[in-house]
């Protein structure tokens, strides 16, 4: 039942209506649903401006066939759920007027088009919605509306921090703007206003640190007290106060969260005994055979072991029913994984049990148990570590990389003799994995790479660079062998499905910003190749730039002018640091406004989603530490990874 | 007794011992020992290199005494204490270890001063040895000692994070070293893995964000996703792990501390229980006479009102002597301030009551008290904002000015005619304070500048500053009739005594890295006038600064040269966006290795004190918000302003 996914869809219970809502269901139609969804999305990279471009035949033709697909979906989901139940569902409604937003757009454009009159497809940035709002991806809609829940917290703190950043610039403006201080570059320094709330802005975010001050700071030395003090209040403090809040909130959401999956789940198991209950003595029970139907129709693939143990946990006193307090249980149970240990005898043994017994095989068993066996190859891989650093162009290192790699692949097998392989390659033993895929994965490539080379004496760049960062990345395995290393990264890993979702909504929110930014600055900075002559390939082909920091810091690159670079412009301004250079280049070749679309994707992405970032990662690490020093876990602890 | 004020001091009960026990706590000698470490701290603004130059002799002399001061202090104390615990006291160790090494310091560098030979006064960096070790600062050994113990599990994360970089650094040489590339200044790209690694580690930090993946990325758009890879892992998660490892801890030892307090507090009272302990009955009890004796000595200036109250709440059933239980809770029942609430009458009543109740003054103080009131005056100064924006130079806006004030001014004096002045000024009323402060300051600062302009026609700079700046405060009396800026604010001011707390430790660690800093660096760096002749004002004044991002910036003014320039370079290093160019400009003027001064600044102050002071900014409003909605008030939300 749904109760054990903790999906939450309220469906119709006639035959027909659960015939549509097990097809509705069917891996087949979600895969499907991602499919069309990836290749709406992934128009962007086809469409004006485009990294691969198609003409707006095309691509119209695409995206009309995903807004096909996406009605079909929902009115099958329609004819699943209740009338009133759908249309009061924000989700649906929000789907359908994107559909039509969309419609609309293209129709707009394609008659413009048809005219010779280029337009803005602005639908195109509401395109994220459909992957936020199919009920396929909870995750990510959660993390939004944990976001959501925040604003009105985050808002009044908000403007506490603008007011004190405009209490300051008026300060700033009084005490320096009639000095008449000029900055290193020379242009006149804190004489205006709106330039002066900017640059405290972007003082916030440290991105001009030294910089805005050494002006003053020259003039007189006391003035760099007044920059002391709006750091620690406006930097540290209303920062601080930011992941507080944003935090706090986190953490309550959460809770909320819990109690109302919990409630959920409890609530649909009462709805299902309800159907299934017969009254025998005094109280009403599930008969065994009903629930041992129940137990296979939803867990098909579970071994009849598995089932005999949970029917024995149900139904404790071997009355031949289950009553409703362990009825209800079962959602709970059918999630807990049943580990079937077997102590499997080693194939070869089974084999060749004179060989594997020989006095030298137990030897070699012996030995790679032993500890000295891993210290030896940790040594190895540092020795390896000291050879790849060194230059690879002497034929002797190279030489040296076929010993190593021939090292490693002699040691698996020296472990895959030892232990049982079914044993070994486990599905919880990650680190076997891991140390595994990454020898083959080196040997795989470097085999790929002297075989190109000694056929054509071609050296591909691409193969080579793969061979290096996998031949680096054997180094790793060093991690394996510090227990404390292990844990960190066991940590890591475990959180590393909930930063997917973060990864998701990042996605999304990247997505909007860069169609838009697409829209405003497309083409107005230019990347040209270094040898270039054309005469601006110094100012980016924009000759506003002329002089500029962005110029000077050669970061033509850095544009609006596909998905690919927009994305990459989008991630180094979600690291902060020179934010103000790429505003100020954005702003130079367009006005100075465009510098508000970067506070707000500072706004959005620094302040919001890399705090709930933060929040995510200190709540994970606490659950880790409590977990690691055998505390109780809650029903917190357990729901995290599902929650983010 | 000690219990009230959790000070926790083993002394001896001889009445002796006793008596120079008071005298050890009196507050003349804890304000003396304070004025010593101060005068000690301080001796770096006077001694080589110096902000105000004084003889060695002088300095010399002021040591020797602050040291004689400590060492009595620390007699005193082994006076007090048992010979057995002082000497397990590592504090007391601490100290006089501090100053014998200071002494042979002082002597030897004295020695050869007078054979004309520069030493280095190492033993200076000592000197916040005292500051912490004294039990007068608490709080500091408290959040150092939180450090300490968050050591063990950061240490591991570090290695971790230091093996990612290498790892990443070993590829960045492998994948870059040989194409060739240049940076935007022209320099090599990626060449040398030492350099390699200094620059991710800076990138870690984000500071040299995106230039430093700019070469690569115009060279190969694929080359990015190294350097995206790159800041995901190590930026966002190991930093966050960071703060997480930070926070659990000192969540952890925030616990721990409160119990060790509350277990020591029971200790302490049970002995003075049980020394005073008669017997009636079959239970031991303190007489009533004994216990008021007690109250009496321990707090003298409690008014008999209040004695009369414990004494009844301790004595529940009127028996006439105080049992075990409630005796214990003494100094729980000291601590708790009792508020004494008279609803007064206001002065003028009680003089002129004809004139105070006639239907004049009853209207205005109705006025007064209406809310149209409040709002009046928050548009009188948006109002004053526009004015403050404008120029100043006009004559007319000069006159608002006054017209300003003397609308404030009249605003307070008619809260005070309505209200009683005595509950307006009380300790609780902050924001009466603040209101009343702020503009008694600008009225008193204005007329000191009229009278001064007036009478000699010249402008003071530096008070005109000043009254600028408090025109500009008075704007933050708009937060007041805001209530949720007014909870904002008043969390903000709650935790304040504590951030001091980290004021303390920063300043510790400064200090520390401030001498160390001069010795090294000292005069290698100098500032020039911007119209200064000098041959090298442009680098500095020293060549090797040629072409370098540091001459470049002007950050000339980012020396070692005194006590307050090293504070201000360690205070940009600790906001750190470009302390890899102050990093780089000081490894020009002397040598590469100078970079790890620099590494070791980062990794102290920034990975470790300021995650702990986010860690406390969250814990802190994380109470305040529980408080706030009415949530039971825990023993650790009671006890967090006092650890910090």
């Amino acid at each position: 039942s749904d109760a054990q996914y903790s999906r939450n869809v309220p469906f119709e219970t006639s035959p027909q209506a659960i015939r549509l809502y097990y097809f509705y269901n069917h891996w087949t139609m979600r895969v499907a649903t991602y499919f069309f969804i990836w290749v709406d999305l992934s128009l962007a990279l086809f469409e004006e401006p485009a990294l691969f471009p198609l003409p707006f035949l095309a691509t119209s033709i695409a995206e009309v066939l995903c807004l096909a697909a996406f009605f079909g979906r929902l009115m099958h989901f329609a004819k699943v759920t209740s009338q009133m139940v759908f249309w009061k569902d924000s989700k649906n409604i929000c789907i359908m007027v994107t559909i039509v937003l969309t419609l609309i757009d293209l129709i707009i454009y394609g008659s413009l088009e048809a005219v010779n009159i280029r337009s803005v497809r602005w639908s195109r940035a509401l395109r994220p919605i459909f992957l936020i709002n199919f009920p396929e991806s909870r995750q990510i809609r959660r993390a939004l509306r944990s976001l959501r829940n925040t604003l009105p917290d985050i808002l009044y703190v908000f403007l506490l921090f603008m007011f004190s950043v405009l209490i300051f610039s008026l300060m700033a403006l009084k005490l320096f703007g009639d000095r008449g201080l000029k900055t290193a570059e020379g242009s006149p320094y804190f004489e205006n206003i709106l330039e002066i709330a900017f640059e405290l802005y972007v003082l916030v975010t440290t991105a001009n640190s030294p910089d805005v001050m050494m002006p003053a700071y020259d003039f007189n030395w006391w003035y760099s007290l007044y920059f002391i003090t709006y750091i620690i209040i406006n930097t540290y403090i209303f920062m601080s106060v930011f992941l507080a809040v944003v935090y706090s909130n986190y953490r309550k959401h959460l809770k909320n969260e819990i109690r109302k999956l919990a409630y959920l789940k409890r609530h649909k198991m009462m709805e299902a005994f309800n159907i299934l209950k017969v009254k025998v003595g005094t109280e009403f029970v599930v008969e065994e055979a009903q629930w041992r139907r129940l137990a296979q129709m939803v867990a098909p693939d579970m071994s009849s072991a598995h089932l005999e143990l949970l029917l024995r946990i149900s139904d404790e006193g071997q009355k031949g029913h289950v009553d409703k307090m362990n009825f209800l249980r079962l959602a709970d149970l059918l999630n807990i994984q049943v580990v079937t240990i077997n102590i499997k005898r080693h194939p070869l043994e089974t084999w060749v049990p004179r060989v594997y017994q020989s006095s030298t095989s137990l030897l070699v068993q012996k030995m790679v148990r032993h500890r000295i066996f891993v210290w030896v190859f940790d040594v190895i891989i540092l020795i390896n570590a000291i050879f790849i650093a060194l230059d690879e162009k002497n034929p002797f290192i190279s030489y040296a990389e076929w010993l190593f790699l021939s090292l490693y692949v002699i040691e698996i097998l020296l472990k895959l003799y030892t232990y049982e392989p079914r044993a070994y390659f486990e599905r919880k033993q990650f680190w076997n994995w891991f140390d595994t895929l990454i020898i083959i994965a080196a040997l795989v490539a470097t085999v790929a790479n002297a075989t190109i080379q000694s056929a054509s004496k071609y050296n591909s760049q691409q193969i080579l660079d793969i061979v290096l960062i996998l031949r680096i990345l054997r180094l790793l395995r060093v991690i394996i062998s510090i227990q404390r290393f292990r844990i960190i990264v066991t940590t890591l890993i475990n959180i590393g499905p909930t930063m997917l979702t973060f990864g998701g909504l990042v996605f999304v929110v990247y997505y909007a910003f860069a169609i838009i930014g697409m829209g405003v600055f497309h083409g107005k900075v230019q990347f040209f190749d270094p040898n270039s002559t054309a005469p601006d390939a110094t100012v980016c082909g924009s000759p506003a730039l002329r002089g500029s920091a962005f110029a000077r810091g050669r970061y033509c690159k850095n544009n609006f002018n596909d998905l690919a670079s927009s994305f990459i412009v989008l991630m180094e301004l979600t690291v902060v640091n020179q934010w103000h250079v790429i505003a100020d280049g954005f702003a130079l070749v367009t006005h100075q406004a465009a510098k508000l679309y970067f506070i707000l994707f500072h706004i959005v992405v620094v302040i919001l989603i890399v705090n709930i970032f933060i929040a995510f990662v200190l709540e994970a690490f606490f659950v880790a530490y409590s977990l690691e020093k055998g505390e109780v876990e809650t029903a917190i602890e357990r729901k995290i990874q599902e929650l983010g």
